[in-house]
Parts: C-alpha cells; sequence; structure tokens
C-alpha cells in the first residue's frame, strides 16, 4: 500500500509515519501555498527520518479564504480546519510527483485533538470522492500514550512558536495575517506557544 | 511500552497487534468467562502470529447480565458492549501472569464499527482511573484499508459462524444462550454470518 502522509515536521504526524512505515510505502508529504519556506524544514525533518519526501502545493485562494476566517473567528480553530480538509482533498492528486498512485492518504490527527479533526464522514467522503484510503493511525491514542511514544522514538528540538519553523498551517497564515493585518492581530490569533520539531531517530 | 492487546483471532485485533509491533512490547489477552475453551484457539493463533500470549479470566457474572440482556434487546448490540467494557476493565490487573505492568491496554476497534465501541470519554475514564494508556490503532481505519492490509500480511481461514470457534465474546454468549434459551435464541440473536480467523503471517 503507498500511502502520503501529510507532513508538518512535528512530533504526531512523525509518529503517525512511523507506525504506517511497517504496513506500507510511505511518502511525506510537505504542504505549502508557497508564501514561505517553512515547508522545508518539514522536508529536512522528513528526510531525517529516512523517509521520501513530496512537496503538496495548495491553494493561495485557500489560504486567503482562512485568513479571512481567522480574522472574523479572532481565534484559529475554524480557518485551519479548512486548511487541513483543503489539503486532503490536493493530496490524492497534488504533487508534481504524481502522487495520484498512493492508495492512501493519512495524517497525524489525534484521538483528543480539537483542530484540525478528520471525521469519519469527512473521511468516508474523501474516500469514496477519490478512491483511496483515508488513515488516522494516531486517532485512537490520547495525549500521555502519544508523549511517551513520541520520547521512546525520536530526538525533538522545542522553542517558541515564532522563533522555530515548522511546517504546520501556521506558519504560512501568521506571515499572510502579519502582512495585511499586522502584528497585534497575529498575537491575538495565535498567542506565543511552545512549537516541537522532530530531528531525527533515537 | 508493554502494551496488552485483547486478542481474539480475528482480523481486527490481529491487525491491532501488528501496528504496535515496532513501537511497543506486545502481549496478547485472550478474555474469557470459562464458559468454553475457544479462547484456545485465540492463543493459537495468537502464537502463530509470533506474540506471547496470556489468557484474561472475565466475571461470570458479567457473562450472565450480558445473557440478560441479549434476550430482552433481540439484538447483540448492547450485550457484546457490556462484556468489552468489562474486558477493558480487567485487563489492566486481570492475567494470571501479572499484567498489572502493562503500560498500555489496546483492543481492535475499528472507525466504522459499531461494536463494541470505545468513545473518547471511555478512553479517558480507563486511562485516569487504571493510570495506563488505551490504544485503539484501528480507530482512524475503514474497512477497506484494514481488508487491504489484512490481505497483505496475514493468511486467513474462513468459515460459517457456527462452525469456525474464535476467541471472540460471541461464542461463549452464544453457549450459554443455547443452555439457557434454546437454539431458537441464539439463531434470531445471532444469526449465521461468515466468520474469519487469522492463522499466520505472509
Amino acid at each position: 500500500m503507498n500511502v502520503g502522509v501529510l507532513f508538518s515536521g512535528g512530533k504526531d504526524s512523525s509518529l503517525a509515519a512511523l507506525l504506517l512505515e511497517p504496513l506500507a510505502d510511505v511518502t511525506l508529504l510537505t504542504a505549502t501555498f508557497g508564501v514561505t519556506h517553512d515547508h522545508e524544514h518539514a522536508a529536512a525533518a522528513g528526510r531525517a527520518l529516512g523517509f521520501p519526501v513530496e512537496a503538496l502545493e495548495l491553494d493561495a485562494a485557500v489560504a486567503e479564504a482562512a485568513v479571512e476566517q481567522l480574522v472574523a473567528d479572532g481565534f484559529p480553530r475554524n480557518g485551519i480546519q479548512q486548511v487541513h480538509e483543503h489539503a486532503l482533498e490536493r493530496a490524492p492528486t497534488g504533487t508534481p510527483e504524481g502522487s495520484d498512485s498512493f492508495d492512501a492518504i493519512a495524517d497525524g490527527t489525534r484521538r483528543d485533538d480539537r483542530v484540525p479533526t478528520v471525521s469519519r464522514s469527512l473521511a468516508q467522503s474523501l474516500e469514496d470522492r477519490h478512491g483511496i484510503h483515508h488513515l488516522a493511525p494516531l486517532a485512537g491514542f490520547g495525549r500521555g500514550a502519544i508523549d511517551h511514544l513520541v520520547e521512546a522514538n525520536f530526538t525533538v528540538e522545542s522553542g517558541p512558536s515564532e522563533a522555530l519553523p515548522t511546517g504546520d498551517y501556521e506558519g504560512e497564515l501568521r506571515t499572510l495575517l502579519l502582512e495585511s493585518h499586522g502584528v497585534e492581530t497575529v498575537e491575538d490569533i495565535f498567542p506565543p506557544h511552545e512549537q516541537s520539531r522532530v530531528t531525527g531517530r533515537l
């Protein structure tokens, strides 16, 4: 089974890839709107884990709509969810290298996640429309189990979110938001928080 | 991480164990009320997969209550769910070999399962009360993906449910139901269906 895993360089998508590794041919997909080069950090993390990596080009119009949503809401949840759903739609056909040969698309969504989430109906809709499987290897794992498994399997670096670029959706949305609405809006919507990035295997 | 996996010898719990194998020390737990020897078929399947196997003794009073529930409902869903929740409660401390050293308890519940299910609140309650993790490695996998992975990884034998004993809860409940209510009630509640049992790895 050829699986494309949406990959940010963070703990969750790294662990999702590791869980699938013995059962599938895993390719990591680093999503980007082309706004920043942050996805290259994710690609480097993916190569450090030993997986092939492809860039997944997202539609700039979706980023603009997500930024409007962020500003209207004053919090990130809905905008991030929109971007994730778009990435899931693009993944089956969206990389220049021709990932339309994937049998399945996976992500690192967790049992206790509030965003992004992939409901059973969304997963089934993706499967029916694209003729692929959707896999969420961490959907049955809580935060504690994931921390335990990450600690046992990866080296990780941590730092403040504004200083440690990763390949998640936040980085590019922050940049667009900064350009259009200024630093105060960015800090309102994305308060500084500790971020982490996987750097290799133990 | 030491993980006890509730194991019936069927496809789902076999695949759950396989997914956890690279990340954890897996012990298979074959649950039994002591009503039949069906769990020995599960134990044989587990050994054929190369895992250590322990018997998990369930409380006969729970089986009796489940049979009453089956008869009252006329369908198996609630009775099976009660037994599964009981097995999850017993697993952290329930084997003679002393599985209270498990860091986590896992099962083969799937994204599209109607029964048994483990809701997020049930999982979190188990974790809080027993100081363990609950893992459902297939919670983010649909039927199609599971069939694909089973076919690629296991040898399987199939047959009618009444002729192919496995270690799932149905076998012992059928036996108790037959003794107390006769064959017609058994066939009403558990109509004959195709059953399958894992026999080894490919």
